[in-house]
């Protein structure tokens, strides 16, 4: 595997690189979900490149910029081991030079919920990759449903803009408890961590609630009571896979989505319904 | 040269085009000004694709989207004239389907003059030749000094995004008396057309005075004299080519603007001092 920081090598190895690519961009501290993406990407594509960029365009005043686990030497293994062609590491200059003032903004799928929570998050995650599959130009990008806005962000952004590449959604990885992987699990205390599997229960308890035909309101609080101590909710919704748009009722492609603070840190889960 | 109308004609196109591509995107009502733009990508490249696409997004509420001059026969004809291999007429909801929300905001560098008369515009101008970019995905960009603003603000968008693509801003073409050549100019009647070269000729008085060593203020209030009736001063400034902020005084690479209304018509011009 080949590491280049700035974009002018990452352009040259571009150049002469196999005809399908597959991209996969990370904040590192990967986990197996990200591997699973790479594995996803490495089976479809003649080569594979990932990316390690802690952007801080997407973090607001007072979030987790500074703290936000970082481990190159680690990721940069990982990669390897996992068939990686490329990994893109640059310096936050190399994408954000002085005088950089660029952004791209998707409108109404990023301004609800985690968008409301962390207002132009995802306007700096949709200028970030909107910037990096220019340079990386690949086939075929692989997104986490995990997070399941930056997801439908993401195909909204490849979508209306018409970037020529294909989005592929990889469920979600799961410790063996169902917690989901995520790179903030790392913050979790060890109570916080005994707790924070109930996230997910709480979404499949709604899901069979509903799906039995329960009442949508009193589905909700009834799955609410599923959240263990001392995890908070801050929301249990149903959306629209493709807008985001709240639904009160499960529907043809939507997504159950849920967030709760687990000490000062936020954790996300979903279920996807394509059908 | 080949007319195409849909995203779906216009890829299946491109991945058959030569190596090199050179893009002109146009609003139609195409002038000796376009055609200019045409025969240097056409000396430079081994295929032209040229857009007409009168872009919504980029009118205001008010303004002249409704009655902006639409001659697609004739600037078909022109275009296969002067070489264009591919011409791309899209419909609106071709570029912008049902559900289209994503804009691209490149900051202050839109911000002031055009961009403070007509909020929004330059979003508009930013998101389309994003969008036209990645379906036409040319080695380079042929774009009209005449818009300078216009200029400064794709010059920003590519390299603030690293599309993989090269700008070129080709000189103003004039008719006889020094008018810049705009579509906008057939909205002139007779009086106003008779005036219209002044501002060109204020520019120049401008300049002039400023090499001269005439403090700022003084030559540009001396040089306001030179518009003729009915034109009436919008601005007349001086500015950084590349982030179009306000200067004080000629410095190597600015341009010296103008905009002035002639009836219901404004009109822009300027002079670039590349050293």
């Amino acid at each position: 595997m080949r590491l280049v920081t700035t974009v002018e090598e990452l352009r040259a190895w571009r150049r002469e690189a196999p005809p399908t690519l597959g991209f996969v961009p990370t904040m590192g501290a990967l986990h197996e979900g990200h591997l699973d993406l790479v594995r996803f990407a490495r089976s479809q594509n003649a080569a594979v490149v990932a990316s390690v960029f802690v952007n801080p365009l997407q973090f607001g005043a007072g979030e987790d910029l500074a703290r936000y686990p970082r481990d190159l030497a680690g990721d940069r293994e990982k990669l390897a081991a996992n068939g990686v062609d490329l990994l893109f590491a640059p310096a936050v200059e190399e994408i954000y030079p002085q005088g950089f003032t660029t952004t791209i903004d998707v409108g109404p799928v990023g301004e609800s919920f985690e968008g409301a929570v962390r207002p132009g998050h995802f306007r700096g995650v949709a200028t970030v990759v909107g910037k990096l599959l220019h340079l990386v130009a690949p086939q075929r990008l692989y997104i986490g449903q995990k997070d399941a806005q930056q997801s439908a962000v993401l195909r909204k952004l490849v979508h209306d803009l018409a970037y020529d590449c294909g989005v592929t959604i990889v469920p979600t990885v799961r410790e063996s408890d169902g917690l989901a992987m995520s790179s903030r699990n790392l913050y979790l205390d060890e109570r916080e961590r005994r707790a924070a599997p109930s996230l997910h229960r709480m979404l499949r308890r709604f899901v069979e609630l509903l799906k039995a035909g329960t009442p949508f309101e009193i589905a909700r609080t009834e799955a609410a009571n599923v959240l263990e101590a001392p995890g908070t909710l801050d929301y249990l919704a149903c959306v629209d896979a493709e807008s985001f748009a709240p639904l009160a009722a499960l529907r043809e492609n939507c997504f159950v989505i849920a967030a709760a603070r687990f000490g000062n840190t936020r954790l996300l889960d979903n279920v996807w319904l394509p059908q």
